[in-house]
C-alpha cells in the first residue's frame, strides 16, 4: 500500500524533480502540495507547481498556498539559482488547473485529520508552513508519521559559511519544527552535496524521449549553469528516502537551529558526536548511494513516457 | 450600537475584573472569550473563565482554549500573585457550562470572518494566540478593528527590571503582533501602575451587596495581600479604554520587543521621544484619570445586582 | 586633605565644565587627565583638553591619550551636540602644553601605583580606557578608591530609546567595568536630566567677569542651541558628587550592561526595585539638589577670576 | 638567523610538546613564555611551564603570568584531558626558576619593542593575553611579524558541536585578535585532528633514551588514555609551521568569532568558500604532512639527549 504524503515546497528546479519522483513512485500517494515562499515568491512558485502538474497531466492533485513570508525575517529568494520564473528558462505552458480555495494550513490539517493512517510530510522549502501548522494545531503532531526535510547542514552552508538556504530563510520556523516532537529525517548539504547528477545522467534523462524528460533536462541545464560545485539534487533526497531508505546512511543526532548568532543565524547545529547529551530529535543523513539515487530519478522520469 | 469584541485572557484576578467590566458595559458585545496560558496553566485559567461566566449567569458566552505554552520559551506562570487556582482563595463554585469544541484559533477566525463589522480584540494575557492567528490567517488582519493590549512597559518591568509579565512570557509572539499591522493600543505598566484601586474602592465594591461584589472584593483582598506597590487593575485598563477612551492619555510610538537580549528579553522598547524615526505602530497609554476609572469599575460590578 | 583624582574624559562641552569644577575644587587634586574617543575623535578631544588647561593656566596637569576606538564596536561621536571642534564655536587659542609621552594606560597605572593613598577616577566619557586598565592590571582595582561615572540610565536613553551615549559608544567596556569590583557611583540620565542650568544660571556665569566665565557661557550657549530638553550638566555631576555627596540621592542597585540585544544594546539594566536579587554593584544617583549644584558650578567658575 | 618568538600558552600536555619543539628548533629563538588560564588554572599552568624549563635546563627563558580569567566569561578548564596538574600524572620535579616580576602584558610589550626585528607570537591557549596586548598597545601590532594560533575549527568543535576549546574559553578575546590586523595563521581542529601521533611514534619518543623522551612519552600515554579520537598534537602544529611551513596546506579565509549565538558561542566561522566576500584575515591550515610532522617532533625531543 502506498504511503500518503503531503509535499510542502517552493518550486524551484530541484523541487520539480522531487515532485516528479514523488508522483511517479508507486510507494507514495501525493495527497496535497502546499507552497511556501522561498526559492521564489509565493505567486511564482505556486504557479510553477500548477504548471508542472498540468504539464504532466496530474491536475487533480490539490495545490494550496501557504506562507508568503517567514515568521520574523524578511523573505530572501534564490533567483540566482532558479532564475526569474523559478524554473530556469523552461516554458511548461499555462496551467489548466487552479490553486485550492483552502489555505495550506487548512488543507494540511484536513488531509491529516481525514486520513485513516498517519500522513508523512516532505518539506523541501523553508519550514514556515510546518511551524504554523504545529503551533495552530499542536495535537496534530500525533497524526504525522514523519517529516522528511531538505534543509540544514552539519558541515558548512550555502547561504552563509554555516547556513543552508531553506533554514536560513526562516530559522525561527525551523527551530519550532525541530522542537515539535515530530519524527524528523533531515537531508542537509552534507548528504545532498553527494547526491548530484553527472552530465551523463542529464543526457540520459533528456533521451528518455518524452517531453517531460526533455523539459527536466533543460531545467537541469539551467541549474547546472548556475552552480559551481555540482548538480545537486537537494530536494529529491527527501523524497527518495521515502521510496527507499536504504539509499542513505543516517545518524540520529540532536539538532538545534541558531536564531540569535551574529554570524551563524540559520545554522543547524548538528551534534553528530554527541557532545551535548541532548535528546536526538532528528535522523540526519550523511551519505547516499549516488548511483542508485541517480538511477531512481532516471526511472521516475522515464515512467512519464 | 455595541462594539463586537473578543477577549483573549488568562484569568487571573485582574482578568476577572476586566471580564466583568466588559460584560457589564453596554458599549461592548463580548462575542468570544479565548484563553492563553500565562497567569496560570491552561486548564486552570480556562476553568476560571467558565466558573466566572457561570457565577454571573453568562454561560452563553463561548470560551475557547488556545495556546498551552509560548511559541519558543517555556511557560512561566504568576501563581505568586494569583494563587494556586488563579483566583486567589475565592470559590465561585463549579461551572455549569463547558469549553468550546473549537480551538481559540478557529473560534477567533470564525467570529471575525462572520462579523458584519470589524471586530476588536482585547488581549490581556500573553500574545501567543494572537500571534498564531496573525500567522495562520494573515489576511484576517484587515477585519480587526483594533487590538487593545495589556502588556509591556516603557519605564521598568515587573517580571525583570525591564520586562512586564505578559510580554515576558512570550516575547516572540509579542514581536509578531507588534509588527502585524493591526492597529494597537498598549496599556503597559506606565499607565496600569496609575490605575489602582484604593482600599476604600474595594470596600465600596464589597458593599454593592451582590454576591459578585463580595466575590470581587475577596479576590481583590487576596491580590492586595500579594502586591507591595498598589492594587493595580492592569487588565481592566484595556477594556475601560474601549468603553471610554477619554480616560487615558495616549501617545503614538514605535514599539519593538526585545527577543535577543541577555538582560532585556521581553522588554518593550517604546520610542516615546521618537529617537529612531521608525513607524509608530502602537498608541501607548501613559496616564489615566484614576478616579473615573475606579468609578467605572464600581458601577460595572454594581450592575450585576 | 584633598582627594587625588584622575579624570577620564572626552571634552566635549559638559566635560569642560566638569574639568573646571574639579580643578577649582579644594577638595580634589587632579593628578591626571586621560582621554577616550567619544564626543569627538581622539585628536580633537585631546587638543581640547590641552587648550582648556592652557587657557586657565593649568598646563602642569598631565594629559595622556587613551583609546581611539571602542573595544568591539565602531566609534560613533556626538558632533551634533558638541560641534565640529567638540567645544562648540568657542576659540580658546592654541595650547601651550603638549600631550604626555605616556599612554593613558601607563599614566593611570603609574599615578595609581605611586599614590600613597587610593585614587579616585572620574569617568565621564566611554569606559574603554577603564576597561583596558582593569583587564591589563587586575590587581590595581584594589588601589582605586572609587569610580564616579557619568553614563547609563535607568529610565530611557538619549542615543537610543534605552541607551545613554557614553555607554552606547562602548557597551562591552562598560560591562567589564561594572563587573570589575571597583566601587562605582553612577550618574545616569535619571539624575543628570535634573542637573540642568537655567538661562539665568548661564548669564550669571557670563557675568563673573573673567575670560573663563565668558568662554564657559559661550560654550553653554552653543550647547543649549543643540539641546531640546534642557541644558543638562551631565559630566559635572560625577565631579560634584566627589566635592559634596550630599547633593545627590543615591540608591545601591545591581547594574548590568546589555551587549547582545537587538534593540537594547548599550542599555544599563538598573535593578532599582531589586527584582533579580543580584549583588548591588553600583550606587546609582536618582536625584540632585539642582539649586545647590548650579551654585557649586557658578562658584567654581568664579574662582578663576 | 633564528626567528624571535614569544609563546603564549597554558601547559597542558600538548603545550609541553610544543614548547619542547620550539626550544629545540634552531630556526626559533624563544624570547619569552607567557601564560594564560585555560587547560588548567593560572597557578598550575605557570608552575608547569617553570617545571618543564627546569627539567630541560632552560631556566633562563623568562616566564610571565598573564590573564587568570577570560575577558567576559567565567573560566572553564580542561582537566578531563590534561589531568589535575595539567601534565597528566608525570612528575617533573620542582622548578628551580621562578616566574618573572613582569606581567605577561609588560613582558610581551618590552620584548616586542626592544627587538631589532619583528617578533612572532605563538598562541596556543585562549587568546586573552593577546587581546589585552592589542587593546593596551594598539601601535604594537606593527611590530608583530605573525601570530601563529592553535584554535578554532571550520568543520566541528570539541568543546561544543561547533566550538574548539581555546576559542570557546574566551570568544571575545578571539574576536578582538582576529579583527586586530595582525597577520594570523590559524591551526584549528580541521588540521590538528590530522596531526596525530601513532602509538609507534610515542614508543619511538620513549626510546630516545633521555629522561625528556621518557617524560614526554609518559605524558602522551596519559593524554592518549583521555582521548577517544586520536592523539592529536594540536599545539605543536602552531610551532611546527614556523619551523617548516611546507608541512601544511593553508587557505586564506575570512574568520569571524561568534560571540552572541545561543548554540554557537565560540565558533570560528571560517568562510572557506568565500561566500561573504569579507577580507581574508587569516591563513587557515586544513592539511598536514603527518609523517614529516611526527618526524619533526621526534627529532626535536631526541635533540635533548
Amino acid at each position: 500500500m502506498s504511503k500518503p504524503i503531503i509535499i510542502d515546497c517552493d518550486p524551484g528546479i530541484d523541487d520539480a524533480i522531487a515532485l516528479l519522483l514523488a508522483i511517479a513512485s508507486d510507494e507514495l500517494d501525493v495527497k496535497l502540495i502546499t507552497t511556501c515562499a522561498g526559492n521564489q515568491t509565493m505567486e511564482k512558485i505556486t504557479t510553477n507547481a500548477l504548471k508542472l502538474l498540468s504539464f504532466i497531466g496530474e491536475e487533480k492533485i490539490e495545490v494550496a498556498k501557504g506562507a508568503t513570508r517567514p515568521l520574523f525575517k524578511e523573505l530572501c529568494i534564490a533567483d540566482d539559482i532558479h532564475g526569474e520564473s523559478g524554473f530556469g528558462e523552461v516554458e511548461l505552458g499555462e496551467p489548466n488547473c487552479s490553486v485550492s480555495d483552502r489555505s495550506a494550513l487548512e488543507a494540511m490539517r484536513d488531509v491529516i485529520l481525514n486520513s485513516p493512517e498517519k500522513v508523512t510530510i516532505v518539506a523541501i522549502g523553508p519550514l514556515t508552513n510546518i511551524a504554523i501548522l504545529v503551533k495552530s494545531y499542536p495535537e496534530i503532531v500525533n497524526n504525522i508519521e514523519e517529516l522528511s526535510i531538505m534543509g540544514g547542514a552539519c558541515y558548512g552552508g550555502n547561504s552563509t559559511p554555516t547556513a543552508e538556504f531553506n533554514i536560513f530563510v526562516d530559522p525561527d520556523a525551523a527551530q519550532i519544527v525541530f522542537k515539535s516532537g515530530i519524527p524528523i529525517t533531515m537531508f542537509g548539504l552534507d548528504v545532498t552535496h553527494k547526491a548530484f547528477l553527472s552530465n551523463e545522467d542529464i543526457e540520459r534523462i533528456r533521451n528518455t524521449g518524452s517531453k517531460i524528460g526533455v523539459a527536466s533536462a533543460s531545467m537541469l541545464d539551467f541549474y547546472a549553469s548556475r552552480l559551481t560545485r555540482g548538480i545537486h539534487m537537494h530536494d529529491a533526497c527527501a523524497v527518495a528516502y521515502l521510496v527507499d531508505p536504504s539509499l542513505f546512511t543516517i545518524i540520529p543526532c540532536n539538532v538545534e537551529v541558531e536564531t540569535k548568532g551574529e554570524f551563524t543565524n540559520g545554522q543547524t547545529v548538528v551534534d553528530k558526536n554527541d557532545r551535548t547529551n541532548k535528546p536526538k530529535n532528528a535522523n540526519v543523513a550523511f551519505d547516499v548511494d549516488r548511483e542508485r539515487f541517480a538511477e531512481m530519478l532516471y526511472q521516475a522520469i522515464e515512467k512519464f513516457n
